[in-house]
Formats: C-alpha cells, sequence, structure tokens
C-alpha cells in the first residue's frame, strides 16, 4: 500500500508552526503516512531539527513564504499572496502530488483556497464544515460548524446530504439519523430559514428525523446534525467554553474541603480520561465536505496533539477515498 | 411592608400543577411574598392539601380553567381560550391585583398574553428575555433567550440597552459591559445582522465590549450578552444538554475503577454544589424585558425548587421596581 500524503500547512493556527511541525512529526511515526510541510523552508526546517534525526521519517518541506493572518479578509489576502502556505498546500492536492490537505489556520482562507484548487462536486452549493462531536454514545456529525455565514434552506438540505454520505463513508454509520437544529421538536417551531429547511430534508434522500433542539445535540439522538453555519459556530464554541467553565468551577468545588480535595485526587485520572475523550472526538480535524479535494481544517488552537490526530484523520479519510465516494452518493 | 403578590401560571410546565403548586407553597413560607395560584380551582386546592394545613399562608387561589399546550401555535390558542391561566394571571397584574406574573408554561403564550395585559415600554420595539447564567466571577445577563425568533439589527441594539438596565437595576452591576454575540472578536466578523448591530451598539448609550465569541458566554467578560433569539435559545440549550452529558461521561470514568469510584464518592458534594450553582442561577427565572408588567418565564422544566426560586426572584424584582427603573433607563 503506497502511503498517504497529506499536505500540512505549517504556518495555520494559534501556535504554528511549532505545534503544527511537532504533529506532523507525530504523525509521520506512524504507519503510511506521509508529511508535507508547507511554509517557509528555513523556519520548518529549524522546528523539525528540534526533533532530532528524522531521516527515516516520510516527510518534506515545501517553500512557502507568507501567511494569511486571523484578521485579515481571506480573500483580499489570497489575492494578494499567491504564496500562502495554505494555497500551496491546497494546489500540491490538486497537482495530485499531495492526497490531502490539512490547516488550523483562518477557516475562511482554507475555504477559499480549496474552493479555488478543486472547485466544487457536481450539484454542490455551498461546502459545509462538518465537524465531528462526542456524544453519550459515540459520535456525531454537525455540518455547517462555519463555512458559511449565511445560508439558504436549499443549502442545509444540502448539507443534510452530505452529512448523512460522510456518517456512512467515513464513520460506518449505515444508516445515519439526520437532525435539523431548531428551537423546538415540532416541524413549525423554528424560523422562517428552519421551516424551509425542514420541508426540503422531508423530501430528501435521507433519514430524516425532524428537528433536534440544541439539548439533544449530545445526547446521541441524531447521527447527523444540520444548522446554519453561524448557529453551528456558536453551538460548538458554547460548548468548549462550557466545558473549561466546568472544569474551572469544579476545581474550586473540589477544594473547597479536605475530603473534595482527596476526591478529587483519587478521581484525577477519570477527569483526563473524560478531558481526552471530549479532546479527540472535538479536536481532531473537520472535513470541509463538497468540495472536489479532500480538506481539514482544525481548530486554531490546535495542540501538536490535535494536529497529529487531525493529520491522521486526514490520511483515513483520503485511504476511505471520502470525497470520491462523496461524489458518488450526491450522483444519486 | 405590603407584601409582594406573584400571580402564578399553575398550569405551566411540564410538571404542573404539583411542582408549580409545592414551589408556591414554599415562596409563600418566606417573609414578604403572597402567591396568587392560577388555574382550575378545585385542581389546584387538591395539590395544596398535599402540604397539609395553610391556614397562616398567604396563599389565594384564582380560577382559570384552560391551558396553552405546548405543541399549540399559541395566537390561535389565547384567542380560543379566554380563561387560559397565562392570561388570567397577566390580567392580575394589569388590574393591580398582582405586582408580577410567574409562569414556566408556553414561552410564546406567556410572551403574548404579558403583551396584550400590558403592552410595551415607550420606545420598545421587541420585548426580549432576559435569562441569568452562570460564569466564572459571578453571573452575566443573555438577551434574547428567545422571545423573538426573527430579529432586526435595531432589536438587537434595544436589547443591548434594556440589558444592561436591567443588570443595573436588578443586578446591581454598577457599569455592566455589553457584548455581542458573535463567530469572532473583530467587528468585521460575523453575519450582515451582528454587523449591523455592532455599528448600532458602538452608538448606543451602554459600555459596549465588541463581539464576543461563543466560547466566552460563561468566561465573564461580559454582564450583559446581547443575541437574537434563536441563537439565544441554542446557546443555552447547548449549554444545558452539554451539563447533563458532561455528567454522564464524567460518571462513567468515575464509575470505571475502585480508585476513581472511592474519589468520587468522597467528592459527591462538590458535585452537589456544583450542580447547584448552575441550576440556580439558571434556572430560576428570566423577565421578559421590555412589556409594561413584570413578566418572569421559567424553564418549562422547572423543579419544584426552580419554580420557588422563580417566585421568590420575581418578588424581589418587583420590590425593586424593575419595570419602573426600566423605563425610566429607556427614557433617558
Amino acid at each position: 500500500v503506497p502511503p498517504i500524503i497529506v499536505a500540512v500547512d505549517a504556518l495555520g493556527g494559534d501556535q504554528a508552526p511549532r505545534a503544527i511541525v511537532t504533529g506532523a512529526v507525530q504523525a509521520a511515526r506512524r504507519e503510511d503516512i506521509s508529511v508535507a510541510l508547507v511554509g517557509p523552508v528555513d523556519q520548518v526546517r529549524a522546528e523539525l531539527e528540534r526533533h532530532g534525526s528524522l531521516r527515516q521519517l516520510p516527510i518534506t518541506v515545501v517553500d512557502a513564504a507568507d501567511v494569511v493572518a486571523m484578521d485579515e479578509p481571506p480573500l483580499a489576502a489570497l489575492r494578494r499572496k499567491p504564496r500562502a502556505s495554505v494555497k500551496v498546500a491546497a494546489e500540491l492536492v490538486s497537482r495530485h502530488e499531495a492526497h490531502a490537505v490539512f490547516s488550523a489556520g483562518h477557516t475562511g482562507a482554507t475555504f477559499l483556497a480549496a474552493h479555488a484548487a478543486f472547485g466544487v462536486l457536481p450539484g454542490v452549493e455551498r461546502p459545509g464544515l462538518a465537524v465531528t462531536i462526542p456524544t453519550r454514545t459515540g459520535t456525531a456529525i454537525l455540518i455547517d460548524a462555519g463555512a458559511n455565514l449565511e445560508s439558504r434552506a436549499e443549502h442545509l438540505v444540502q448539507f443534510g446530504i452530505m452529512g448523512a454520505a460522510y456518517a456512512r463513508v467515513g464513520w460506518r454509520v449505515a444508516s445515519p439519523k439526520v437532525g435539523l437544529l431548531s428551537i423546538g421538536e415540532e416541524a413549525g417551531k423554528g424560523n422562517d430559514l428552519i421551516r424551509e429547511a425542514h420541508a426540503g430534508l422531508s423530501r430528501a434522500p435521507v433519514t430524516f428525523i425532524g428537528n433536534l433542539e440544541a439539548r439533544d445535540l449530545f445526547s446521541g439522538r441524531a447521527d447527523v446534525i444540520v444548522c446554519d453555519g453561524f448557529t453551528g459556530n456558536i453551538a460548538l464554541k458554547v460548548g468548549e467554553g462550557l466545558v473549561e467553565t466546568i472544569e474551572h468551577l469544579l476545581r474550586q468545588e473540589l477544594n473547597a474541603t479536605a475530603v473534595a480535595r482527596l476526591g478529587g485526587w483519587l478521581s484525577r485520572r477519570a477527569f483526563q480520561r473524560f478531558r481526552r475523550r471530549v479532546d479527540d472526538a472535538e479536536y481532531g480535524g473537520a472535513p470541509l465536505l463538497g468540495v472536489g479535494g479532500l480538506t481539514i481544517v482544525a481548530h486554531g488552537r490546535s495542540s501538536a496533539r490535535a494536529v497529529e490526530n487531525g493529520i491522521v484523520m486526514a490520511a483515513r479519510l483520503a485511504r476511505e477515498r471520502v470525497v470520491e465516494r462523496l461524489a458518488e452518493a450526491l450522483a444519486g
């Protein structure tokens, strides 16, 4: 089996390039994954040297001097910077020199670079970002997690179709249940967008279970949760912020008495396992579904471990030929 | 000091009338609170009798036979049911026979009944539901939590002004910081609605700290968090669902080994205190800001304890003359 080559944007992310390079080295130590690190050659090489001898590892460095900063309007930035790392990384995939692109940088810039390099699959109007979230029973796919800021009902219907195909192909869910995120379970509940999308999903070739309240996001009731990108981004970030706040408040309570302190100390491994379970599912990376090349978007705050997980996910989805099979599913 | 009279919708809520009546009895046992329980007299009396001798308690029963069910379109239901409990309760306030109305029933029906009975304060276009959420440093106000499903930018600006006035009057925050919930902190981040509301809040007579990411909802960065009702409802319900899921997953981990079990047992009181801290702040009840009478909306799933807290909150806000002082703040 030839190795899967993942083109990694070495400049994208709050802790780039260090966390990106470390994560890439860790991923490349696994079987059957090659990494093309895309960024300023000197800077990337200097980071690589921190990891000692890499002679055996399948890592190449591809030069790209520029980066799209988090506060730049991405369209203008990409026009002004033809050597932006995320653009060069996407072009490696469109030239068939890599199988997937991975970036923890500006989501909008990754979206635009992938769109320009790969185009969209036949029948897709708007690509959607499909994040995997932990649930009581396993995981669920939330789409769109923020690739688009304004959506029409027909876009939500496509998110449902793409999300279901991805759940089947990428997560081996035989018959994924698709729910529409809204403020009440009844079909009439929600705003105009939701009511129209509800009607569309009822007619779409998916197992539609109707509206899903946000309190059921993590309950496992739905395998695919459809929403517009603004709402999806809010829902995910509320989740992140709350996990941190709960840990903070629990830590306060666990420090309040000696008995609680002892209890907290004895249960610290349980907390670590819990935290890992949340992190693994959430931060590995999210495929941008609907573009013609495999594109994995990771959280800007990704640690080296999250980058490693994201690259491993990219390789797995490339090996499963997710983009090709998604195109087949969309074709009918 | 004459007691504050709270008109309580005995039929509203998933556990009505039992949890409502129990919560009302508990609230009436506190100093200076009278309760008018509004519902079918026989049914309410039967529930009251479960609590033994109530001769000393300041509780009256006001007859109202009908209820707006959770799956009914509320406008049509209120027209068809002139004796709906929430409507009769609101009318007690407009006739000055009570100081505040409390309901854990259909939020839309409470909104419409309050609007019909009280009208809106001068200058208010859309009332907003102001929920108190726990943060690392105390509490924050989120407005709108779901009174409106579609909002324009000028409504969001008014939510900010009303929320800030409520934080000052109801929560004694001297100079409340107002944030606009969006998907990025920069002024340009968000959809069209957010960008327009950002411009409006920048010019409004409030301490506007700009966009607030959803991950900062519980961080304490803002005292007042402004959003449209659809987004606000999603954000709050994601929070609720996640708290439950985290407890579930942590329980699993705490049961995985004997040491973790012992740790979990020793720290159980810390968990209880944590849970109470979350519940107290979140489920007490939320005032509908902008209507001309004090209206407290509680969660449909409210327990007796949550109902008690909500009635106590209603009495406190009535005593502080929140509606009158909000009207003054809005007037300039």
